[in-house]
């Protein structure tokens, strides 16, 4: 066997994640591993966490990275919160919520589902119906920013309701945090998790999660131990906690240097800056997909300015454009999941990748593709029109 | 706030684990991330199957690596392989051995402890009497190299032993992949974890399992669902499978790079030669340590040449040794945990940092520190007898 290194392909990643990771970041992660309790290490730990909390919008002290990526962050939040027996009010309109209800079933609740129509956001009335209808109800998860679908849903509003009805709230922001408004102390939002591989710009492999102190103290007064060792918050939050490290697990050094580079990143460019560049440069691909005679598949005031779901023209074959732009251009988009295989494109704008650059070449790689496979696509016009939406 | 960008310090990592990270390992970290669906990421995904499967000496073809550190692939044997109510027994020798009853019992079996003296081996004897014993055991598990302790335990005749009672093994070898004989097809073992961060000179994060058909098969005819989603290798093997890949997660890109290159370096030295540069190592050390007039903690026979546990002299502070080795000579090594805190040293000799410069560092400056602190050691033989014991 001689197998060689390996030399990645320099792709740009404009899917649904991971997204295309800074410079800095790369370079961050090449730094010399140090040991997981040097005190240098311990007081980098402080400082992620610090910036988490920004970027959270939260002053919670178990806010902290999951060593593993955000599906462990979403089981971490499940099997610490859920007890046996907990009834747990699951919105679904996309194919992380229904990986909510298996979350939920797996740590032994019960998962009531409340369904929305994929590519449409989650209906308050809905979930108000819920909550009535299920009393005795202990928890209501919902996903911010559906990533199969490209839509946001109003987590203000949701986490108001749950919390009207004594409710703790779980909250997938995976695709959100640091790409559109998310705030997690004004909004009330008691649990939630992310990834570090979307808007934050970092490479894949850790899950920012928060946790206020309401939630916190269900954790600490469970009558059964958390079911995972390994995502146990009453063991990581000795690791993690302020005072003598206790050794849980050894933390992933050199990833957590990537995300603390990427989190410096976010501080300097501010984060409502980082929203709002965001929506600029979603602004300037709509205007050149929609001047190419394409459509979005949500609703435009339900869209997700990272996440943009692209409607597949009829007759093509979305599978071979994806595999062109690959191939030929280095260009990663997205295809549908589940339901959405096959209608949609997802073309992320995420972290970093919001940018013109970004833009312009998916635009400019989509209409030469689909023109070589001779689509109705209007030519020679999305550039310009995208440069016009945000002169 | 203003946190500037992280720049660690140079330490020389001589711990129990983050051990010294290859160049070529870290320069692998920062290569430009590419999606975890590429085909380029599945091809070389299949070529660190291929090189652990060569690792592990065997032809598993469940064979991958968990995305995230030791911790989780101790779980993710646990998990899959322990159903509610089977009765396993764990042998315990230090500390490992305790997290894996924890992991038995939150997994819903029955945990039979076996329990030998911390810096002694497992007694092949205790667990054949216990596996009469308790005819009605379905697993045994055991660490093969305890990393609390530095102590190796005899794999080959725990698994044949387990075997001819008709159990399964689940064997912790998260300290002896690289660093020490670990075969798992010749020695019937059925599943093994270990870590990227010790013997294979990689940072940690990441954790290589491997299962065999036999115990595949539990896997595949459980009654009940694996209680953990990210860790259920029903859904993993889609993901690391051959064949269309199934999306599960989103695998920790950059880590893997990692650990592929770590792993391209195991092959490029050969498995044996690197047992073998281990074995060297350690005997520098040993004979550097014993001119000084120091001593080992375990029985020569049983000790890990990956992991020495150094007996602290009496009446020597042993974390001012370790504070000052740190601090004035950014050198790394480990204390001794639970009923071995305050009693030894652990001086990991781990992959990359196995070399002679270590080795000489290490006794240079624990002379230097135990010499101004007045410990009774001999001043100017460490070095020489090391150079000479490997001459």
């Amino acid at each position: 066997m001689t197998i060689q290194s390996f030399v990645p392909p320099l792709r740009t990643l404009m899917g649904p994640g991971p997204s295309d990771v800074h410079p800095r970041v790369l370079a961050a992660m090449s730094r010399p591993t140090i040991g997981h309790l040097d005190p240098a290490f311990v007081a980098m730990m402080d400082e992620v966490k610090a910036m988490l909390q920004y970027a959270f919008q939260t002053t919670n002290a178990l806010t902290i990275a999951v060593s593993a990526p955000g599906s462990a962050g979403m089981e971490t939040c499940f099997v610490n919160l859920v007890e046996p027996g907990d009834k747990v009010i699951v919105c679904q309109n996309g194919v992380f919520g229904g990986r909510m209800k298996e979350n939920v079933e797996r740590t032994g609740g019960v998962a009531v589902m409340v369904e929305d129509a994929w590519g449409t956001p989650i209906d308050p009335d809905k979930l108000e119906r819920a909550l009535k209808a299920h009393a005795d109800a202990k928890i209501v998860a919902f996903v911010h920013a559906e990533t199969s679908t490209g839509v946001q849903s109003d987590a203000k509003t949701l986490a108001a309701l749950a919390s009207k009805h004594g409710c703790l709230t779980i909250v997938d922001a995976v695709t959100s945090l640091g790409g559109t408004p998310l705030k997690l102390d004004e909004w009330g939002i008691d649990a939630v998790y992310s990834g570090s591989q979307k808007c934050l710009s970092c490479t894949p492999g850790l899950s920012p999660v928060s946790i206020n102190e309401r939630a916190a103290d269900k954790i600490r007064n469970r009558k059964s131990k958390v079911q995972s060792w390994f995502l146990d918050l009453n063991l990581v939050m000795g690791y993690w906690g302020s005072g003598k490290r206790a050794y849980h697990h050894t933390a992933p050094i050199n990833p957590l240097y990537g995300l603390h580079e990427a989190l410096v990143m976010l501080q300097e460019e501010g984060l409502e800056n980082s929203w709002a560049r965001h929506q600029k440069y979603h602004l300037a691909l709509r205007a050149g997909i929609e001047a190419m005679g394409l459509g979005f598949y949500v609703a435009e005031k339900h869209r997700l300015p990272q996440l943009n779901a692209v409607t597949v023209p009829a007759g093509v074959d979305e599978a071979e454009v994806r595999a062109r732009l690959l191939q030929d251009y280095n260009l990663e988009i997205g295809a549908g999941l589940g339901a959405l295989a096959g209608k949609i494109w997802r073309i992320g704008l995420m972290g970093y990748g919001a940018n013109l650059k970004n833009v312009l070449y998916c635009l400019g790689a989509l209409e030469a593709v689909l023109a070589d496979m001779r689509a109705p696509v209007k030519q020679g016009v999305a550039a310009s029109s995208a440069s016009r939406a945000i002169a």
